[in-house]
């Protein structure tokens, strides 16, 4: 097959002329954002299946989404699709890993070397995507010193020494709320600016560093009112006389 | 102060009379759901500091929220709230942890006892609000037997024997993607219909089935996306050459 591939076009709207270079100006909205990793992990597995190209039709059925969704999604970015080609697996995963800013490795420290801190430690998905996790701190002399897969736990004094010396990109924090408050302020002395949060609290951060938050209990929450809301909905459409 | 307090009146629109029983008829948006559990955990701060009333002012300054939003948001619910009062903190907090479906307890099992799993037995937050982790299944020998916490590790073979004979509200998935997508068909057999979902897979359910998503390396990538965009903003402003 030696077709010229036609790449999609960008909406004039979405360009904007810089000397000779075209820069994507429209904002992706959040939703967008969001649907990235999923679209990553599709193509992960395609990958692993050895599946070179796939149509938007076929990734559309896989992920259970419409096909349009699909080349909507993608065309924000500039589409990476070409008509009557389909989408090239191996090129798509690395446009997407590099939007997802995971095409290099991204240094990681775990701040609460707990069971949650060593699960994650020990999680090897992080690193496939890139995510390396360097060293876990913690106040307990019983975990200071112990090794946790390819990461030293390191004393909670010695932080800042630490991140003077190593390149650090994101502080997990899996401590309790209280020492969570606490060590932010010293994160942020080291210039860190981009926060994993496990604790159970809203960090008290400026605009200028980013958190994501993973708060456990309140996604179980979340799935405990679902239930809720669904036994309800039964007991109220089975009680129901008709009108 | 005996000044009677006065209940926030539901639009008409909100409400449909069934008999005697007024019952709330809106649709709750996915948004105003997705708070609840933050209400929940300011709420619970609260009663920690033995605090036995607030205005929607000061729960607003603490939540870093508006007033108003606080006051639509708990108006959807038939608004606990009384003018010139303020929020009576144990009630709001009850009945928000009614309408998230944990005042009573809620029995989960985690599927997988590796490293995740564990440490999610091993989280005494779950409990406080009504959680119970009851009990824990793996393939490995190394662990079957083990107890976590308050928690048995059975051989995943004995899960229908398990579930037969002990009511389990929320099926926790803890294990590869593969052993996943095996077990849940198995889970629904048993009439298990809430699924807490850690392994890194679209489960294979209809919608009768809850499932609710913890995809840590999806929630990793975010933040790296968000710190690649920040880093490209700062680039670009610092780039500008003024227009």
């Amino acid at each position: 097959m030696t077709r010229t591939p036609k790449n999609h076009i960008l909406p004039v709207e979405n360009l904007t002329k810089t000397g000779s270079v075209f820069i994507v100006k429209k904002k992706i909205s959040k939703a967008v954002i969001s649907r990235l990793p999923r679209y990553y992990r599709y193509l992960s597995d395609l990958m692993e299946e050895n599946v070179d190209r796939i149509s938007s039709n076929d990734l559309a059925k896989r992920m259970k989404v419409t096909a349009s969704q699909i080349r909507q999604d993608l065309n924000n970015f500039g589409g990476f699709g070409q008509q009557g080609y389909g989408y090239n697996v191996g090129h798509l995963h690395a446009e997407i890993g590099k939007l997802l800013g995971i095409h290099t490795h991204i240094n990681v420290v775990i701040i609460g070397a707990g069971h949650l801190g060593q699960a994650l430690a020990n999680y090897q998905n992080f690193e496939k995507r890139g995510f390396i996790i360097r060293a876990l701190f913690d106040v307990d002399p019983a975990v200071i010193g112990k090794k946790i897969r390819n990461s030293e736990v390191y004393s909670l004094k010695d932080l800042e020494k630490y991140l003077s010396s190593h390149p650090v990109d994101i502080a997990t924090l899996t401590l309790p709320k209280e020492r969570a408050a606490e060590v932010v302020p010293r994160l942020l002395a080291c210039g860190i600016r981009a926060i994993w949060n496990f604790a159970h609290i809203d960090l008290p951060v400026g605009d200028d560093v980013l958190v994501e938050n993973v708060h456990l209990s309140e996604s179980l929450m979340q799935l405990s009112y679902r239930m809720l809301a669904d036994k309800e909905e039964k007991e109220r459409l089975a009680g129901k006389t008709g009108d």
